[in-house]
């Protein structure tokens, strides 16, 4: 018999993806070009000209055994010293290849994550506005999503209503800053704040509480905003990163799980990973993507239009009288909608062709999200829209 | 707190593995040319040129965004749409891309087919001689690997053994032809009763039990050897495929699930297969690796020198009075060790630096495996040792 549970899953719909489908069918009638559609976070700047070129390279002059060989389960020697490396270079933790486990994306990271410090029936806690996928990634291992309310001020962390969540049950805290969809950055003022409570808590219940981080959106930070490495505030950190958004490769799926040197068992956890992987079919990513991420570990795609677009919109969603947190980073902004059903107002927008994602998918209903990882050409032609549609709709 | 099953798991270690660290460490001593590596199933002929081509024919022409970007989680249309296309032809049975899932290699495709059919507590079966990583893949979704033992007659299967043990709480029934590690292929008199057997207790149960045909070695099949399709027996029939063999591309992971288009609930299945993806971080497989093998479907690695090493192998090893089953595919063949205890027997073996893999992993004392996916000229040189560890040990 098929198992029931992800028969049930099938009927469930995920919003954005049915915006996105109607942004698509729009687009097939009016022309893809005039349909504003913010719903997709899929970068659109291209993919670093150094990234294919050593793909090319390697294909053209490695053996192919080599190249397209077996790879340890926790990912090939060379590349997992060659994260490391970057790492400490950067973030200045002694990080070696011990520490370094490679993953299918972010989602592979995690899956890993919240399995190696989670039994079912433990708790996570995460903080609102938070990804919409991290339920069914939690959920299904059988431990149990919790999730803290917003601080709707400034999208940092509502402390009072985390230390009445944070009880004996939860296990590990995940966040993910710089934030989707907020476009926030987590200040060191909140990363210290979110480590005092944690060692706090877990010196009084006598269990490690971990501090998980997902980072995909590390690289995109905007001029002027310090986005501070969260490991360096709280030892019992796992960093799960993805090459998807500084590489433009969500395609490629490769990431990495980065244990803490300072983590108690660091190298434990990372060859505990290697087991986890033989339950979930893991096993390791592709050799060659791989191997191509790690010869271009500092290069970035150019990520400077998505700081264009965070302008162009802020300035003009601000101009428009709503209500918004400047992002500091990624390529999503997350202002109050105009009514208090946020469900309501991007339905209304749809007339205008303005494909925008009601906050309820991330835990903050009233605020709305839209992913501005398209051309700023096309940014600059939504503005016209926008304002028709703030004006014919809600007068203002 | 570290979980501890994931912990405990760390002080087991692969039997295969050790063997292969033996053979690298003995290599660094003698030069790794003087020690015949039995040990490790990985493809060692070269990539079809076509696969490098098209990769790098893609990294050239096509544009970045269109190559890296994300994939749909069941898998990239036209590749799910070539891969039908391709089964269609070759098997008869009317696969379409509602039929397919892309995942990530073998391993992917295994652990989303026992989350399909299994909850936890449920039961598979599995006949030895059995690829020893099937126990982590089940056992850690909750569901129980029952092995039904061999019959070391043919290879093939155990029937009376088998209806003994297909009670009520098995829910699938987990089969690998051509064979790892006895390298012999299921005839179809052996599918016709196994299926026989399935609709039989199927109806008896008053549910399906399915059938998981693992299909990395399909294409390694020898002259005057027909490998039946399974699928075609048995309508509840998932195939999980693997192209690491077939293009001899095992660190690229890329394979599918292909379930039979008489399966009852067959395109739900598939769509569930996305939704298991959720909570195991799977995803997709890399978008590059999946447009890669769709433009090299029909083709593969040239898997003759296999074929050869097989006759080299098996010529010898009856001349020396081995008692050995022919493998009609794959790169394994499972000979009768001389003595009772075939791990011992392999110790003996290390002497002559023959790197031979005990049948106890493989769920069959008193054999051993020995894969010769190695050069031709290096199986010809280890056949001398061989002689020599037979006549000096055993007297013969």
């Amino acid at each position: 018999m098929l198992v029931q549970k992800y028969k049930d899953m099938l009927s469930g719909k995920s919003v954005i993806r049915q915006l996105s489908e109607f942004a698509t069918a729009r687009g097939q009638e009016i022309g893809y070009e005039n349909v504003f559609d913010y719903s997709l976070g899929n970068p659109s700047v291209p993919v670093p000209q150094e990234f294919t070129d050593e793909m090319i390279r390697m294909l053209t002059e490695m053996g192919t055994n080599a190249l397209h060989g077996y790879s340890p389960s926790l990912g090939i020697t060379s590349v997992r010293e060659a994260v490391a490396d970057s790492l400490e270079r950067r973030f200045g933790l002694p990080y070696g290849k011990e520490h370094i486990f490679m993953a299918v994306g972010a989602a592979g990271a995690l899956a890993h994550a919240f399995r190696l410090v989670t039994e079912p029936g433990d708790e996570i806690l995460t903080f609102a506005p938070f990804f919409p996928e991290y339920h069914p990634y939690v959920d299904l291992t059988g431990a149990v999503l919790k999730v803290v309310p917003p601080d709707t001020e400034r999208f940092q962390i509502h402390f009072g209503k985390f230390r009445e969540m944070l009880t004996e049950k939860v296990m590990a805290v995940l966040i993910n800053t710089p934030n989707n969809p907020s476009g926030v950055v987590y200040s060191a003022e909140t990363l210290r704040t979110l480590a005092d409570i944690l060692r706090e808590k877990s010196a009084e219940y006598g269990h490690t509480i971990y501090l998980i981080s997902d980072e995909p959106y590390r690289e995109i930070v905007f001029s002027g905003v310090e986005a501070p490495c969260v490991s360096a505030f709280y030892d019992n950190t796992i960093m799960c990163y993805s090459f998807s958004k500084s590489l433009s490769i969500p395609g490629e799926r490769i990431g990495y799980v980065a244990v803490n040197p300072r983590c108690k068992d660091a190298e434990d956890m990372i060859n505990m990973c290697g087991q986890i992987s033989r339950g979930i079919g893991h096993n390791c990513p592709p050799s060659l993507i791989q191997l191509a991420v790690a010869r271009v570990l500092d290069k970035t795609a150019d990520l400077g239009v998505y700081e264009t677009n965070r302008n162009l919109l802020y300035r003009e969603l601000v101009n428009l009288g709503f209500t918004c947190v400047e992002p500091g980073g990624t390529f999503y902004i997350f202002p109050k909608a105009l009514e208090e059903d946020a469900v309501e107002f991007c339905r209304k927008a749809l007339k205008y062709d303005l494909v925008l994602v009601p906050g309820d998918t991330f835990g903050a209903p009233g605020y709305f999200r839209m992913a501005y990882c398209i051309d700023t050409e096309k940014v600059e032609r939504s503005l016209e829209p926008l304002r028709r549609f703030v004006r014919e709709v809600y007068g203002r």
